[in-house]
């Protein structure tokens, strides 16, 4: 086993540039790194095209990716390249997933969409893809101004998610053109809309969720072909974006 | 007008201790800087102790807390002093709300009560305490080991709703002893739990919402007269804490 020492080794500088998200998304690769983040991916089927460990844990590759040669560093340099706090020795890179030019579908007719318009918050997207693959949503749109879905925070925030169910980036005229063309009911949250719960959404539907602090575009909300409001009885006038994303989430998933 | 310009200024050291929540937490007092955080509490009608504005933002001193002679402070030590990258010239100092040694109620037979055992992360209590009081819940009650509610990224996250709604800190023994004493249900998560929106649910009532990573402990799961489940159709075992509250308050504040 040969084990790396200097943080100037060729492959230790190459990985180190594949930390930097910035630098990763040009290559169209994912950095993961400590064992919950990296086992979650593994347990998901995908197959890392580098694993990075340090010297004390060469057995977690032996067990976890067995059949790939480990890139194996001494404690001091994982620790140098370490984007964590306390690194536990473990990383692996991934490819990232392609986002398909097709709209998922689930094919029984009862899909269900949540389209981020402008989502900023790396937390509150992690959020509403956990809660979006939770209550068996078909997918997860996102806008181009959308943040990263494979930004470090939205990953952690998933909880394994983001490889189970379909994050696709498209534009809205992409969506309406979709939803439009095949009956998909277009739903925006609005103060003048139907109360949500009150039986009036059907499947198959997509449902926008805006921009934390703008909320959606009057664009947007335009082209939507309903309008619902989720009541509140209390005084706060609005709700967290994936709070306002998981209690549309759950009343759809109870007609899926 | 006098302006300070030296940091070393007793007042200014006083207030850039007051800055660190842990030495304000010591004197009863919260700290809170930039426009939307001070207009928030003023305009629920909390009385500053304390004004502090940078030279070129008298207008706003004069404008928000009339009556009250702010401490002016130059651009140069306002900056020294801020908590913010961008520092907007505007803080005022307030006391704690004093935690009553009563559960709140709102008298109507339809209380609401969510209860935090161990919340940890400063976005999820903010946005819980955000959702409670859209949806009018009576109160949020936090464990003595759930997170401090005045902690300024807990804060930020209610928009406001930290000045709107109670949130009192109990232990476990009380909440039982008091919900138990009054015919108020009291209902956990779980999975052998009868679904939500099932109907099984009615008022008064108070839910517990358990750690992000460990959920609730055995001993108040034991404790709860009901156990609920929220469906979930999908693949996702677990909700985030603050959609999981945000669900079950969506679904109870129909009874309201």
């Amino acid at each position: 086993m040969q084990v790396i020492t200097s943080k100037d080794n060729p492959n230790v500088k190459r990985i180190s540039k594949l930390t930097r998200r910035d630098q990763a998304k040009k290559e169209g690769l994912i950095y993961l790194e400590g064992t919950r983040l990296c086992e979650e991916a593994l347990s998901r089927g995908l197959t890392p095209v580098e694993v990075i460990v340090s010297e004390s844990r060469t057995g977690w590759a032996a067990s976890f990716t067995p059949g790939i040669e480990p890139l194996v560093l001494s404690e001091n340099v994982f620790t140098k390249i370490s984007q964590t706090v306390n690194p536990q020795g473990v990383a692996i890179v991934i490819k990232e997933p392609e986002s398909s030019d097709d709209f998922p579908s689930k094919g029984d007719g009862k899909d269900v969409y949540v389209v981020l318009e402008n989502t900023q918050d790396p937390g509150n997207l992690g959020t509403i893809i956990r809660m979006a693959d939770a209550f068996g949503l078909t997918a997860v749109i996102v806008s181009p101004t959308t943040c990263d879905p494979y930004n470090d925070k939205v990953i952690r925030a998933t909880m394994g998610s983001i490889w189970h169910i379909p994050v696709v980036r498209k534009t809205m005229d992409e969506c309406f053109a979709f939803f439009n063309g095949n009956g998909i009911e277009t739903v925006a949250t609005h103060l003048k809309g139907n109360d949500l719960g009150s039986g009036d959404l059907k499947l198959p539907c997509a449902y926008f969720i805006g921009n934390e602090g703008d909320g959606l575009t009057d664009a947007t909300t335009g082209k939507c072909g309903k309008l619902i409001r989720i009541p509140m009885k209390g005084r706060a006038e609005s709700l967290n974006a994936a709070v306002a994303a998981s209690v549309i989430g759950y009343e759809l998933s109870k007609l899926i």
